[in-house]
């Protein structure tokens, strides 16, 4: 098994996403027949964006636009070009089609030609899966020549399974909830061989850690032979999540933090697994516990929306994160059990 | 733009796995209504095996069924088994679903605990985006330790798209042609960082090469709000296709030749492009003209079964290759257009 950390890059820009404007509970709730306050209690999120308009179900983005408008955002941030770029990693659960990728959709807007564009099919651990393997793509790149920069993207859209016309009545509770605990959005990340770098990536890992166990949430697809097979498109075995994710969150931060040799009162932040707000907040409660540092965590304002998840925390991380101050962050993939963990420091060559 | 070939693996094992007999064009044309006579003339594919029965549609594998078959196969070829693996790449076009991810299913399937199980969405090319990130992730392995072992999967099942209940002579001719050259298979390869292996990976590479050009196929995944929105579920540019792809796959050959510094009269094999059998047959004639080398491809018995095909062809090349014979292979994925190339040497020290 490969130890986590080895390779390190510096993260030169971020930028993120998100389609409309927020969809609060009450919007929901008169749109679902859900009380608002249940869904405040229950689930813990205020509001989530959606690129399809609730009412009417008109689409306004796809996953494409998402990325790329974060993408370019991330560039800017960076101070860089997309001539520039050696590589591109995009991760999603719900691409805008099986071909082409949503990868080589973002390449093509943004001007990123003859480029190895990568799409890594996966859900909330995506992100982490994407930073793993910019950094093996960013050491494998040749000595020579100009410095080597990846662009990391993840981003989900959910509006394909956001079906505005079905009979909400009807849908048992496990069902609705998939309409209140999910979003839209995307994030990307410029990362380098060297600096300068708002930050550096010092970890980035993750694994399989569902041997033998029944996955904690399904997402279907559709083809033209089954469009109408009643398959429900997105189930979630909440038990097992909730069960699962805080134990699997807590080691994953552990052996983060033990890899790096970092002790536990080094660590300045923490970027909790998010899946609904009322969940990440009583993780964070028990991951922070005496560990005196801060959480930055975004689900409750912008919902889960997958793959983006990630990449927003390290935005608003990045605005706060002095220089030598430390970070780590897991995400827990629930589908077939997926652990990851990431870790920065704080650098004050920003270089913009 | 990172130069291909720049890192080598050692290709230890290889397998493969094709679902039920091959169906002939003249069952197809019993079911499908379209001449056989055409079918060989124009497509030039004479059997391919579906997942599904053509007679009333039972479904008889699943693409997970199919990987950890062929990935079995891989492991026993090497003589390795699951828990030595560091990492798993899957290249699919067609997921069994988008969570959990087929990756993960086999990894589950084949016993390989804890390594980070990554699937790469591609078409045509993916075998090889496999193959490339596979170099990358075994040099980025710890110095330390046991030998680092990566597992490449490619594998389709266009089973979602058989939809065998449609009236088929209502289908205009573009669509019918996808029942005809497509069909479901899986293929898996165990490389190593250093030897023993049956082949040397010399180079491996790909980029996207689409820039504000129209991709050349579609093929497009249906969620529970568009399950009938009447998009076709797969579209090709047969026109752009058939002009673009020789001349990409020449360039491609030309690239990886010069990249190795090896002489076109040092070719002992070439790996075209398949998309059907009538059209590799004219790729190879041209592509091989004045090389003198043989070449292997199996599209015309196979069907193209996407993500499998590289591989398949992978295992009939070994079974050939002898000590310090030199291959070149090329595949070209027209959804947005990705160009990509791998070579091989033979090896004595098969150690098995």
């Amino acid at each position: 098994m490969r130890a986590p950390g080895a390779l390190t890059a510096h993260l030169a820009g971020i930028g993120t996403a998100l389609p409309g404007p927020p969809v609060d509970n009450a919007a929901l709730s008169a749109r679902l027949g859900v009380s608002a306050a249940w869904i405040d209690h229950f689930i813990g999120t205020r509001t989530r964006h959606f690129c399809r308009d609730l009412d009417g179900g008109r689409i306004r983005m796809r996953l494409a636009d998402l990325c790329a408008r974060a993408a370019e955002r991330a560039l800017a941030d960076a101070g860089v070009t997309a001539d520039e770029l050696t590589f591109l990693v995009l991760a999603t659960a719900t691409p805008d089609a099986l071909m082409p990728t949503t990868a080589a959709e973002v390449a093509d807007r943004l001007g990123a030609d003859r480029i190895p564009a990568y799409q890594i099919q996966s859900g909330c651990s995506g992100a982490v899966q994407a930073l793993t393997l910019a950094t093996a793509l960013l050491a494998a790149a040749p000595a020579a020549g100009r410095r080597p920069l990846g662009l990391v993207v993840g981003g989900d859209v959910c509006t394909k399974h956001l079906d505005v016309d079905r009979d909400f009545t009807a849908l048992p509770p496990g069902e609705l909830v998939n309409y209140v605990l999910f979003g839209d959005g995307a994030g990307a990340a410029v990362l380098g061989r060297g600096g300068p770098g708002r930050a550096v990536l010092t970890a980035a890992w993750h694994r399989f850690e569902g041997l033998a166990r029944e996955p904690g949430q399904r997402l279907e697809w559709f083809g033209a032979a089954d469009r109408d097979d009643g398959t429900p498109a997105v189930a979630e075995d909440y038990k097992a999540v909730q069960e699962r994710v805080p134990e699997l969150a807590r080691a994953a931060l552990e052996e983060t933090l033990t890899t790096l040799g970092w002790d536990r009162g080094d660590l300045d932040y923490l970027l909790p697994p998010q899946l609904g707000g009322r969940m990440t907040a009583r993780i964070t409660e028990e991951l922070t516990q005496g560990l005196g540092c801060a959480a930055v965590n975004c689900v409750a304002d912008t919902g889960n929306n997958g793959n983006a998840l990630v990449l927003l925390q390290l935005e608003q991380l990045l605005d706060r994160l002095g220089a030598g101050e430390r970070a780590v962050g897991v995400a827990v993939e629930s589908s077939k059990w997926i652990t990851s963990g990431f870790a920065l420091v704080g650098s004050d060559e920003r270089g913009r």
